[in-house]
């Protein structure tokens, strides 16, 4: 893959950290994904290795953890 | 200014967020602070609002904090 996944939950800190991110890398070299609007998604994130919300995965799937946001456990529940 | 600032103490979860961070924005776009080597800079990241190492202050002067690094007050200790 070629673009950064930006997940997120929703939360004020996320949408900040998003705009910012966005600002940052440009839109079309990241992908937003909304766990409360595709909870299908938090598997696949698990997978990568993300630990709590906002996160940026990069395109050779390192995490950058950003910010105190909610953990994984926050989001499912 | 238009240059994002990347601070850290040069812990090993700092050096790695900072070669992704320099992949992703691009090296001319960050300027790299390590506390270690110039503790000078310290009260500067404390007034612009980090809290934790490592940390991106982005060129509005928003703040992403990363990953779970060290406190502030660590690196001053």
């Amino acid at each position: 893959m070629s673009k950064s996944i930006f997940y997120h939950a929703g939360c004020p800190v996320c949408a900040s950290a998003e705009q910012n991110i966005i600002n940052l890398i440009g839109a079309e070299s990241v992908e937003v994904v909304h766990f409360g609007e595709d909870s299908s998604r938090i598997e696949e994130a698990e997978k990568a290795g993300v630990k709590s919300v906002p996160a940026l995965v990069t395109p050779n799937g390192n995490i950058l953890h950003i910010n105190f946001g909610a953990s994984m456990a926050d989001v499912k529940s």
